[in-house]
């Protein structure tokens, strides 16, 4: 037997969204893709290391614990320690870190082996514009009751067509989805909007939390929600709430490969 | 009687204290005075508006409520909202916001009156520097022990002489200080100190949080911050920790004037 041609590591990600064009690679500006696949080809000694990723996030979206896998040459024999410190030190000056890396097998996958993906979307909601949090929160001026949204994210939870909160452009191949959990609570002037599932459809968090906000602000009533749900149709949801507030928090996998 | 000719406003302030050179105007850069002032003078109708704040923070350091007072002219007959609004729209675009704004008489002061000021400080530690929080926190990798901190943080607890936690360049006239809190807690990665006290001296949060932080790797034995205190000499105790991390979180006065 020979030594397989390839050595697959899953690395965990923090990064700021503002700059970026997201994840994935584009003509038009820096990716997080394009920037972690540079800093693995430097790490290889200028050899080509493709990877994929368990969330495809957005221009503008941030990530406190993204997961992707890259597949190194066999013969580069990393250690955890040396692929950490390798790639976030090639990825300097650039808001992108590695917090974990693991070995795994070339079954695994980053984007398949996932049981779960969560998401917080922070909104700042006050009368004054953000000076520390810019480009970190959605800002909302209009007093929310964040109570009234819970009411509204409740029937939200559970297995649904999700057509409603599908970007148009969304290439999965079924709106089913099963929503987890949808928690909406506020500390002082922020109210935090946290989502959990097996998986999301292109813009769903984003559009949930832009129908909260109606609900929130008073302009709709919590059960138009369920009306939007039932209609699968995009233009019965609310807008689609900006980048700014949103973080993936996290992806699950059994076992975690980081534990 | 005749109507006094000022009209004074106690303001609420949000900054970022990245890319300003603190709170005092200074020829090398922005200050949050200069912008402050410069925002009062166009809401003034082209007229100088002085100020007074209740800490002058350094270069880097940033607030989430501030308290300053500005000495309007008489005849401006602001409301709340205008002060408020008036001089976060001249603020823009920089990192600098009015969150509230009071009407006080001209025997109120920002500074003087102020009963007490709180800081808080964060500390990352982790391996990895900061994605998301670059600026805002001090990254320290070797790990922090936050209980034997808080042990060494209780030993300056109370009135003492604060001559080895004060800034050689500081100019209050005593160096006698009372510290009523410097609570350590750790939120995953997050170290957090909180400080609270009538008045600070100069750069004494960031000394006594630099200090600290040998005792949190184990570098100096929790007792050595007692011989430090004892010393009356700067050399004694740590480093001066970096602007990043810090905060000013609040400024009490009795009566509040924006409750």
């Amino acid at each position: 037997m020979t030594e397989p041609a390839i050595q697959r590591w899953a690395v965990q990600l923090e990064y700021d969204g503002r700059g970026l064009v997201g994840w994935q690679r584009q003509k038009s500006g820096l990716s997080v893709q394009a920037l972690l696949e540079d800093a693995a080809f430097r790490l290889a000694g200028g050899r080509p290391v493709p990877s994929i990723t368990a969330g495809r996030t957005d221009s503008g979206v941030h990530a406190l614990a993204q997961v992707a896998h890259l597949d190194f040459p066999a013969d580069a024999h990393f250690s955890s320690y040396s692929v950490r410190e390798g790639l976030s030190y090639h990825l300097k000056p650039h808001a992108v870190v590695v917090l974990d890396a693991a070995p795994v097998s070339l079954d695994w996958s980053a984007r398949f082996s996932a049981t779960w993906r969560s998401y917080r979307y922070r909104i700042l909601n006050r009368r004054t514009r953000p000076a520390l949090a810019e480009g970190h929160v959605w800002h909302v001026k209009s007093p929310l009751d964040e109570h009234i949204m819970q009411q509204a994210a409740n029937l939200l939870l559970g297995q649904h067509d999700f057509t409603s909160f599908r970007a148009v452009a969304c290439q999965a191949n079924s709106p089913i989805r099963t929503l987890d959990r949808l928690d909406i609570t506020r500390e002082g002037d922020e109210v935090v909007v946290f989502a959990k599932a097996r998986s999301f459809l292109h813009h769903q968090v984003r559009n949930m939390v832009g129908t909260l906000k109606k609900v929130g602000t008073g302009a709709w009533e919590p059960d138009r929600v369920a009306t939007a749900l039932a209609a699968r149709d995009r233009s019965a949801a609310g807008p689609t709430a900006p980048p700014d507030g949103l973080y993936l928090t996290g992806v699950g996998y059994d076992p975690d490969p980081f534990a």
